[in-house]
C-alpha cells in the first residue's frame, strides 16, 4: 500500500503530530509506504515529493507547522489560469499512491475529493481549522494552542491595563466564528468578548467601561476580527485606506478603539494579535487530539472507507461523509453554553 | 440565600476559577450572599469562614491553589477520635447556610451529603481530582494542568536522554489510574508508558530499550505511580525502608530502574516528579472547564437540585446523583480508544 | 523614618519585585514606615496614598504591572496647565515622609529630584525602560522579560514561515533604542534584525530574502519600531491616515512589508507586537534583578545618600548621581559586541 | 582550517546553540571545514565523526541537549583500563584537523588540553556547567535555564503549601555550589534557601516555619542537594539504604523533612526536582549567551588563540588560560551580594 500524505491551507499547530501519527499507524499496521508531497497540492503540480519514514516523523510531535510544507492556494483545477487536473492525476499513477491524506480545511478536502472524481487516488480527510468552525467537528487541534497564545496575550495586557486603569482592547482571529475569542476571553478574564455571531452595542459596551473605571477597575475586551457594531457596515478596508492587509493591520480593535475612546476619560489602547495565533508548539492537549486525528485517518485508509473525513463528536474520534459537510462552517450558536455561562458571572457579550 | 463554600482534599489547579464562578453567578442570578469556609470542613469545626464578595474572587481565576485553603482529613464524623457534626451542624444554623457547595474529592461530597442527611444544610458538589479518576465525570478540571506539567518535564529529560543514548524513567501521579500518564506520555512522546491498570513486563520493556539503543536512541519511560509488575507484589514501601513518604521517594520508578538496568548496556536514569504535578497556574483549558463546573454548581443551587455533583458528559456540563456515584473510581479502561491509539503508533503499554 | 514609595511612567515587569525588597528590606533593616503613593505622581496631586506593610506586598514578586498604579504624564510642575509642586510639596510634609523612592524613567526621576530642589524631601531613583536604555545602567529589569515575550513570538512567528515559505516581519518596541530587537532577535534566530542605530537598506534585505528563498527557506526579519530605510524620512503617520495610533498600527513593519514585497515572489507577513510586550509575569531573572535594584534603593535611603540612582554596571549594583544621567539614552553602540557576533554568524543587520 | 567539535560531560540547555554558533562562525569568517564528534571522545575513540554544514546546525539554536550527543566518562587515557590517547591522536591526524573545540566541564577541557600535550591538535574551551560554578566564568549558559526551571517549580509546589499551609521542601541540583538554590530561591520567593556553602541549623529553620504558621502562612524551603546541617555528616547514603542512587532519592530533601517533622506541627513534604533541571529549551537570555560563547571560541580559533577557555567577565565575553582554571570551582563566596540581598528581604539562609 502505497498512501500520499499532504498538508494545505493556513498553518496550525499539531500538524506535524497528524503526520506522525498517520505514517507511524500506517508502517506499523500494515507496512504501508507513506509519500510527503511537498507545499500541500502544489507538490503534485510540482511533481515534488519525499518518502516519509519512520525517522523522518520521530521527534517533530511537538513541533509547529509542517514538515512538508503548505499552500494556500494552489488547485489543480485553477492553476495560473490553467486545469493541470489531469497531469496530477497521472503523476499520482505514477507515484503509485493507492490513496490520498489530505489534512487541510474545507477547500483542501474539497480539492481532494474532486481530484478522486476525475481519476484521482480516493482520499481521506483530516480537518483542520485553528478557528474551531468546521461542521461536524467538536473540537479540531490547533485551537486549544490558540486559545492559550491569546490568553497569555490577554494577560499580559491586563497587566498593562490595570497599572494605567486603561481599556484594553486586543483582537483575536476569527472572521466567521467567534470559538477563540469566546473561549481565550473566559479563560483571560476578558470583562467584554465580542465575536462575529453577536453585533456589539457601543453605548453598552462603555457602560461596563465606566462603571468598572468608576471601582478604579481597567476593563479588558476581547474581540474577533470579524465581529462588528449592531447595524454599522464591515468597512475597515475603507477605514484604514492604503494598507496592503487591512484586516491585519487590525480593523475592528482600532475602530473599536476609536468609537469607544470619545466616550470614556479613561485611555483606550487596541492590540492585534496577528500571526503570533497561528505558531507554536502545539500544547499537550492538542499533541494528543492531532495524534488521535492521525490515527483515526490511517484506521479509515486500513479499512478502506473513503471520501470521508475524521470527526470528534461526542468526545469521540469518528468519520462523516465529506459531501455532508463540504461548504459548511461551524459558529458559535446563540444557545451555546459557553455564552450562557460568560453572561452569568458578569461577562458582557455585546 | 446565604451559599457556604468549601474545597476539601488536595490542592488542584482551577480550584480559584470554580470559587469564582460560582460567587459571581451567584450574587448576580440572584444576589446571594457567599460565605467561604477556610481550610475544607476544618473551618466548619473550628468557626473559620469569612464573606465572599465579588472584589474576592475577582483576579483569583488564574492563581493556583484555593484561597480559601484545604485540609486533607478533617472530618466533622471523626475529629480527634469524637463526633463533632452535631455542633457543625448547629454552626451552619447559626451562619444562617441556605445549602453548601463542596468542591472536592469522593471524601468531601461524602462528608457534605452525611452531614445533609443528619440535619445539616443540603449539598451541592463539585468534583475535583487531579487524577481525572471520578466516576461520571469524563474530564475534571486540573487534569489538563497536571498533564501539561508533566509533558513539560518528560520533554526536558528526553533532551538528556537523547544527549547521553539514556534510559529515562519519569514517575508521573496516579496511584489506581493511569490517566496522567496516559495523556501525558503519548504529548510527551514516551516510548513505554505503565499504567496501574495494565501490569508490565520488564523483560519486553528490556527489549524495546535494546531494540532502539541498537538504533543509536534514548527511551523514554512515563510510569505511573501505581503501576505495577506482573505477577509482582507492590513492596515499595519495603524496597526503601525508613523512609518518611515511601511512595514520595519514588519506589515504582526506582523499582523499575533496578530491574531494567541489569537488563541493559545503556545508563537508565528515574526521576520522580511528586508534589510539582499538582501546583501552578491551570491551563487556559482548565479555566474555562473549572469555570463552567462552578457555575453550573450555582444553577444547580438556584434550582434547587441537591445531593447531586455536577458532571461533564459527552462535552456537555450536567449532574448526577452523588450517591450514584459515591466511593466509585474512574480507572482508563481496556477498551479505550487511547489505548487502542497508542499501541497503533508505537508506543509500549507494558 | 517614613519612605514614601512611588512607580511612574510605562508598566513594567518587576516593578512589584521591586517595591516588594524596598518595603521589606526598609521594614526589616530600619523599622521604617513605608507608604504607597498611587498612580505616581497623581497620588501625590490626589493626595490618594496607602501604607504599605509586609504583607501588602508577600506574594506579589512574579505579579505583572504594579500594585500602586502609575500614570505616564502627571507632572506637579504642569497639571491641567498650573504648577501645584507647592501643593505637593506640602503634602508630603503632612505625610511626614522622609525621602521618596522613584521608579521610573527619565522623566520620573527628574520630576523627584526636581521636588526635592523646591522644598520636597529627597529622592532615591530606581531606573525603568522596558526598553533597557537608561544611561548608565547595563541591564535593566523589565528587559529580560521583554526579550522573553519577543523571542517566543518570533519562534511562534517562525512556525508559520517556514509553512508557507514567507517572509515573515515581527516589529518590536524601541523607537529610539534597539535592545530589544536585537537580543530577540538573536535568541529567535531572525535572520534580519533592524535597529534604529542602523538605517536599513531595502534592497540588501530583499537579496536576503531571495538567497533563502532559492534554499527553500523562509525568511524571519525582527524590526524595531524606530527602524528607518537609509535616506528614508520616518513617515509612518502619514502612511497610515486617519489612525488614532500610527506607531501602534506598526508604521515600519508594515512600511518595509511595502517596499519588500515589489522586490520578491514570496509572500512577506507584517505582525506588531504591540502592548503585549510590556505585560507579564517578571522571569526568573528579572524577579533576582529587580528585587536587587529595590534592595540596594533602601541601601542608599539608610545611607542617607539622596539625588541617585541605582545602577547595574560590570554586574555589580551601585549608584549614580542623577544629575549625571539625566536626559541621557543608551543606544546600542556601532562597535557593541553584539553586533558583531550576530554579524559573524549571518545575521543581516540592515 | 578543519577543525573538531565535541560536547562532553552532562547535558546543558545552549550546548546547541553554541555549536550553531561556532560552526556558522567558522564557514563565515574563513570557510572552515567543521567535523562534529559523536559523544564527547567517545566518537575520538570509536571513530565516529560527521560533518557539519551550515544546514546542519541552522534550526537547533532552541533545541534542548546536544546534536552531537555527549558522554560523561570515556578518556582516551582511561579507556577500559588503557591509555588509547595514541590512538586518538593519530585519528585525529587521520582527520587532518587543525584545532579542536572542547565543549564541556573541567574534566572535557583538561582532557583535550592534555591531547594536545600529547601530540594532538591544540584545542580551545568552551565552559559548560549548569551548576554556574567553573572558575574565571561569571555566568555559564544553561544557568539560566536550570534557574527558570526551578523556579516554576518552586512557585507550583508554592500553591500547594499555601493551600494546605504546609512546609515544602524543593531539592535543586548543586552539590558543591548552590548557585542554583540561591537565584531560583529568590525568584521563587522561598523563605528559606540552603546551600552547599552555609551550613544550616534545623531549629532556626524550624522557628522560621513556626512563625509563619502562626500567621497562617506555608513555609517554602529551597534546598541544593549539597547543603548540610551543622555539624552532621553527609549520610545520605545510609539513610536510604539499598537505593541505586542516593542523592537523587533525595537524600537532602528527605533528612531535612525527617529532621523537621518532629518540631512542627504543619505536614512537611518534600520534593527533589532531579533530572528535569538539565533539560530542556534554553531560555532566550541562554540562547543569547551561548551563541557568544560559541562566536568567542571561532575569534579565538582565528586569532590562534589555543589553550584558552571563553570566559564572561564584567559582562564581556574574553577568555583565560586552561591551566590557570583547571580543577578549581567557583562557590558561592560568603560575601555575595546576593546573600545579604536575601538577608536583607528577610530570606533565611540556615
Amino acid at each position: 500500500m502505497r498512501i500520499g500524505l499532504l498538508t494545505g491551507g493556513g498553518d496550525c499547530p499539531g500538524l506535524n503530530a497528524v503526520l506522525r501519527a498517520v505514517t507511524k499507524s500506517l508502517i506499523r499496521q500494515c507496512g504501508a509506504e507513506v509519500i510527503g508531497i511537498e507545499d500541500g497540492f502544489l507538490g503534485l503540480i510540482e511533481r515534488r515529493v519525499r518518502p516519509l519514514g519512520w525517522d523522518d516523523v520521530s521527534g517533530i510531535l511537538a513541533i509547529g507547522g509542517t514538515i512538508l510544507g503548505t499552500s494556500n492556494t494552489a488547485s489543480p483545477f485553477a492553476w495560473r489560469g490553467a486545469d493541470v487536473s489531469a497531469d496530477v492525476v497521472a503523476y499520482q499513477r505514477e507515484l503509485g499512491l493507492d490513496a490520498l491524506v489530505a489534512i487541510g480545511g474545507d477547500g483542501t478536502m474539497t480539492i481532494a475529493a474532486r481530484l478522486g472524481a476525475v481519476g484521482g487516488v480516493p482520499m481521506v480527510g483530516v480537518p483542520k481549522t485553528i478557528d474551531n468552525d468546521i461542521a461536524g467537528c467538536e473540537r479540531s487541534f490547533g485551537f486549544d494552542t490558540a486559545v492559550a497564545t491569546v490568553t497569555d496575550a490577554l494577560e499580559r495586557v491586563q497587566t498593562t491595563g490595570q497599572s494605567h486603569g486603561r481599556v484594553m482592547i486586543v483582537e483575536t482571529m476569527g472572521r466567521y466564528a467567534g470559538w477563540i475569542a469566546l473561549e481565550a476571553g473566559i479563560a483571560g478574564a476578558a470583562d467584554v468578548i465580542l465575536l462575529p455571531e453577536i453585533d456589539y452595542d457601543v453605548a453598552r459596551i462603555a457602560e461596563v467601561c465606566r462603571a468598572r473605571s468608576a471601582r478604579r477597575r481597567a476593563t479588558l475586551v476581547c474581540i474577533a476580527e470579524g465581529a462588528k457594531p449592531a447595524g454599522g457596515a464591515m468597512t475597515v478596508e475603507r477605514t484604514v485606506a492604503g494598507s496592503p492587509d487591512p484586516i491585519r493591520l487590525g480593523g475592528v480593535a482600532h475602530r473599536l478603539r476609536a468609537q469607544l475612546q470619545p466616550l470614556l476619560a479613561s485611555e483606550v489602547r487596541a492590540t492585534v494579535l496577528g500571526h503570533v495565533q497561528r505558531g507554536g508548539s502545539p500544547t499537550p492537549f492538542d499533541r494528543v487530539l492531532a495524534t488521535q486525528y492521525g490515527n483515526e485517518a490511517a484506521r479509515l485508509l486500513r479499512r478502506g472507507e473513503f471520501g470521508r473525513m475524521v470527526t470528534l463528536q461526542g468526545g469521540r474520534l469518528s468519520s462523516v461523509a465529506l459531501a455532508s459537510v463540504a461548504g459548511q462552517n461551524r459558529c458559535v450558536p446563540a444557545d451555546h453554553a459557553l455564552l450562557a455561562c460568560a453572561r452569568e458571572i458578569g461577562v458582557c457579550l455585546g
